[in-house]
């Protein structure tokens, strides 16, 4: 089956590095915008009687998978798992799913209706092949078993010290975010031992830190 | 981005009429057949430590949607909404999304490893493009407004009335099923007021029944 482009969304992740291992885990901030035939109003009718979307997305920078397994980063990178056991990024076909919340609907001059979404979790340009409302009746399963994904949390992972002054280097709407993406750990399991920096490239600023095991200390914020 | 089909779903709905309008509202099991290539265990090595699965389908006898509306039958058949405000089939990509129950793993001789689920909505035969595992703590939304699904319900639509001697050429298994496929139904919102024969294909059966508003009266069971 050949899919067609009908949107992309334009994130603060201009890197992988960063960006979160699901949706909703970080309030970040993402523009939904039509390609230009499905700009007309029709499309959306009704939309904003939801508080949340899918979103069905490409991987758009991965080569699919080849071989049955992935090593998750959360299990340290060691573990091997079946890949359909997983939401990993490398997969047969490269479809991302995400549950993003829908917080208004812009009319713009330039793109027509843009939808203001948060707790996305992808790549700044990623490609959008379909949106579905959240039907809660139909979808929601709370108490559904989550493998390995149930030790975790929406919380933070790690506690991120992240000085005032370097704070204030970040435009003020950006900051509360970018404090929750350090928080949830962006290093790999296996990077987690290792006193070493790291950069985090996030609309574009470069967020410098030191990680050590279950802390992260920024050193530095730079204009790239 | 073209999708390689990696298996199909066996089910009892062999026409589209009757099929529920979303996964988990009737106990339907389905049966996962993997393509060849992926028939090696190690693809869903780990998939039994979730309750369910997330499954990327297509709506392989739609044509794509023209236009920016559809007409929900929930709603009548007569009120237009934008066709990303809704579940319908027909859209832009035809790309289908269920979340099932996933009950057991079984070894097969003619298919290696096929998954059992439950809670189908889908055409037999229909080819699925991604299976993920379901994580409650990012996808499960159970507060979020649903729009006009809002006022449906898992519970049945309609009372069913289907006489025991008719349910008795029905084989045991697909007896409750059946019961609640009808319950949910299967009319279009514009022909509740008529009052006329309709027929469910399902399982190898037709079952015929008189509708009527808020009942169905099953009249006839054939095997086909």
């Amino acid at each position: 089956m050949n899919l067609n482009q009908i949107a992309h969304i334009n994130t603060g992740f201009t890197q992988k590095f960063g960006i979160p291992r699901q949706s909703g885990l970080v309030g970040e901030i993402g523009h939904i915008i039509f390609e230009p035939e499905f700009r007309n109003p029709t499309f959306i009718d009704g939309i904003t009687d939801y508080d949340y979307l899918w979103l069905i997305w490409g991987f758009s920078k991965n080569k699919p998978l080849e071989g049955g397994t992935v090593r998750p980063p959360r299990l340290g990178g060691q573990k091997h798992m079946g890949v359909f056991a997983t939401r990993a990024p490398f997969r047969p076909n490269n479809i991302g799913l995400s549950s993003v919340e829908l917080l208004e609907v812009q009319d713009t001059e330039e793109y027509g209706q843009v939808l203001v979404v948060k707790g996305v979790d992808m790549l700044d340009g990623t490609p959008i092949y379909d949106i579905k409302p959240y039907i809660p009746y139909a979808d929601a399963h709370p108490d559904a078993r989550g493998g390995f994904t149930d030790e975790l949390s929406k919380g933070a992972q790690v506690r991120v010290d992240f000085p005032e002054e370097l704070l204030q280097k970040l435009p003020e709407k950006i900051r509360e975010s970018a404090v929750e993406v350090l928080g949830q750990d962006p290093r790999a399991g296996y990077d987690r031992g290792k006193q070493r920096d790291f950069r985090l490239a996030y609309h574009g600023y470069d967020i410098v830190f030191l990680g050590k095991d279950g802390e992260i200390t920024v050193t530095d914020v730079l204009k790239i």
